[in-house]
C-alpha cells in the first residue's frame, strides 16, 4: 500500500507491505485520518518518545530504527476479517476505534507501532473488539475527529471539573480546542482561552470559548481574573513547550488545578516553592477511557460537540510531508485530514 | 529579650527589643518551640524564600536584611494583653496558635517576620483570635507539636485519601513522621515508609508505619509494591531536595497521586512525558487550615496521634545555633525543642 512512513527521523512517501489482520483483527481501508501534533513531536523526538514510554513502563513496543506509519485519528471502512472474529459489523461498515490493538504479541499503539500501521497509509489492521460503527448521518470527517475530541473530554474529566469552576485554556491548537468543546458540553461559563494565532482564536470562539485573548496583548490570567473573579481556577496547559508550565504555575491563583494536556517531550524546569506556596495541583493527562471515546462519538453525532470548524485542510498520502511542514506554522491550521484514497 | 536571631544569613544569639502587643494581640512567654527544617532552609535560602513568597503573591512581608526571630511551632503562656482584646483566656493560660498574625499592617507569619518574632525568643506577640488553650493534662512539649503534626493531617487531607488507597511516605523527617501519624489516624494500611536514617526509620515504626525500608537496601517502590500490590498509590514526597520529584515520578505506578510535602527551595527538573504517560497528579501542599490545626491539638490531647517519640532534644536560646548544626545531620534527631526560659 501507499503510505507516509517515518523512516530514520524523516517522513517519506513509499509503497510498503499491506498489513495482514491477525486473530481477532479486521482489515480496514482508511477513509480519513487527522494529523496530530503528537506526530510532529514524534518525528522530531522519536528516540525520546520510545525512551520515555520504556521509562514509564508502558506496554507499547516501538523500534524507531524500523519503519513506522503514524496516524491515530481515523475513520475507516471494514474490508476483510482475520481469524477468530465475530463479524457483527459487516464489510463496508464505517468505523472508528481507539488507536489500540491487543494482539498475541501484546498491546500496540496503532500508528505508534512497527506492526500496526496508522491512518497515514491506505490500510490498517484493527482489533475487532474496539470497533465502533459510525452512526448514520455522521460524516466521515466528523467521525475522524472522535479521537482528538475525546482527549478534551478526558482532560476535563480528570480536572474534577465542578459547576462554578472557572476554566482557562492556554493554547488553542487541536488539544485546546477539544478542551474548550468539552468544557462547553459541561456548561462551563465563562470559558477563557488564549492563543497567539488569530486563526486559532477564531476557532476557539467557534467551538465555545466566551473570552478569547492574544497573550501578546493581554496576559491570559488577567483576562481570566476579569471574567472569573475569585472562582476556583482550572487551568488547562495545552501547548507543551519547555518553560510554559513554570509560567502557568507562576501566574496561577492560589489552589488552582493545573491540567497538563500539552505534550512536552523535553525535560522541563519548575520552581516547587511556587507550587507549595499556592498549593497548586498538577494533573498530567493522556488519552481517554473506552467509555469517554464512545461517548465522544455520540456527542459529535448528536451535535453536542461542535467539530465542523476544525477541519482546515485535506491531503492525500503524497501531501502528508507537506502538511507536517504546514502544521509547524500554527497560524494557518487546526486539523488537516489525510485521505489516502485520494 | 534573649533570642536566636537570623541576621545577615547567620544565626546569632543576642538581646533584642521585647515585642509589644498591638490591638487585638496578646504578649506571650514562649514555653517550648520546635525547630523546623523549614527554618534551616530559610537560613540557607533567605533571599529565595522572600523572593518566592513575593512571586507567589503571598501577603507576608519579610525583609531579610533586617533581624528575624524564627520559630513557629510553639506552646506559650499568656503574659499580657494589648488594646481591643476580649481576654476570654486569662493570664497564665497555656496556649498554642497557628503562626499567623493579622495586624493593622496586614498578615504576618509569626517567626517569618521582622515584627512578629517567633519562638526562638523569650516573648512573642500573637493574635488573640487564633489562640487555642492547651487542654488539661496535655504537656507543653506535646502541645508544641501541634503545628508540625497539623502539616501531616493537612497533607493527607489534600491527597484525597480514601479507604483502600495505599500510601508510600518517602522521607521520615518531621514532615514524613507527621504524615505517617495522620495516615494511621485515617486507618490506612499498609503504610510503607522509607528513610536512609536508622533513627528515623525507628521513629516511623513508632508513629505507625507498617513497613519501613532503607532506600540504600530496598527501592521504596518495590517495598510498596510487595505490600500494596495493585491498590491506588498515594506517594508523599517528604524530603524536598532537587531531583527527588523526578525519581518519585519515574518510579510511581500509573495514576499515582504524588503529594509534594517536602520543601524544595531550589528550581527542580522534571520529565513531563513521564507524568503524561502515567497520568500522574502532583499536589503541592503547605500548612493547614484553622480547623485542621485545632483538630490536631485535639487528636494529640486524646492520644489519637502519637507524638511522645518525636522529641529527641532540648536546648535553651543559647543552644539554638548548635541545634541547627545538629539537625543538619539527620541521623540523630527528629524534633529539638527550644525552651527559651532555660
Amino acid at each position: 500500500m501507499r503510505a507516509a512512513v517515518m523512516r530514520e527521523g524523516r517522513l517519506i512517501v513509499d509503497t510498503v507491505a499491506d498489513p495482514t489482520p491477525g486473530p481477532g483483527e479486521v482489515l480496514v481501508k482508511t477513509l480519513a485520518c487527522g494529523i496530530c501534533s503528537s506526530d510532529l513531536h514524534a518525528l522530531k523526538f522519536a528516540p525520546q518518545l520510545a525512551e520515555s514510554a520504556r521509562e514509564s513502563g508502558m506496554p507499547f513496543q516501538l523500534d524507531v530504527t524500523r519503519d513506522v506509519v503514524m496516524g491515530h485519528e481515523f475513520c475507516a471502512e471494514i474490508v476483510d476479517f482475520g481469524a477468530d472474529t465475530q463479524r457483527t459489523l459487516k464489510t463496508g461498515t464505517r468505523v472508528v476505534s481507539m488507536p489500540l490493538a491487543v494482539g498475541a504479541s501484546g498491546v500496540h499503539g496503532v500508528g505508534y507501532s512497527n506492526d500496526y500501521p496508522g491512518g497515514y497509509g491506505e490500510l490498517m489492521r484493527l482489533s475487532e473488539l474496539f470497533l465502533l460503527p459510525v452512526p448514520n448521518g455522521l460524516t466521515t470527517d466528523h467521525a475522524a475527529l472522535t479521537e482528538p475530541m475525546a482527549v478534551g473530554v478526558h482532560a476535563v474529566a480528570k480536572s474534577r471539573f465542578e459547576p462554578g469552576d472557572a476554566p482557562l485554556v492556554v493554547g488553542c491548537g487541536p488539544v485546546g480546542l477539544a478542551v474548550i468543546a468539552a468544557l462547553r458540553l459541561r456548561g462551563a461559563e465563562p470559558i477563557v482561552a488564549a492563543d497567539f494565532s488569530p486563526v486559532r482564536r477564531a476557532l476557539a470562539a467557534r467551538v465555545g470559548a466566551h473570552v478569547v485573548v492574544d497573550p501578546a496583548e493581554t496576559k491570559p490570567i488577567d483576562a481570566w481574573q476579569a471574567a472569573a473573579g475569585a472562582r476556583p481556577a482550572v487551568i488547562f496547559e495545552c501547548v507543551g513547550v519547555p518553560g510554559l508550565l513554570h509560567e502557568v504555575m507562576r501566574d496561577a491563583p492560589r489552589e488552582a488545578r493545573v491540567v497538563v494536556a500539552g505534550v512536552c517531550m523535553e525535560d522541563d524546569r519548575i520552581r516547587p516553592m511556587i507550587g507549595i506556596n499556592k498549593e497548586l495541583s498538577l494533573q498530567f493527562v493522556l488519552g481517554y477511557t473506552p467509555i469517554e471515546f464512545a461517548d465522544t462519538l455520540g456527542h459529535i453525532a448528536e451535535g453536542r460537540i461542535e467539530v465542523a470548524p476544525l477541519v482546515t485542510g485535506r491531503v492525500g498520502v503524497d501531501g502528508v510531508p507537506g502538511a507536517f511542514e504546514e502544521l509547524g506554522r500554527p497560524d494557518a491550521h487546526a486539523k488537516i485530514l489525510v485521505e489516502p484514497w485520494r
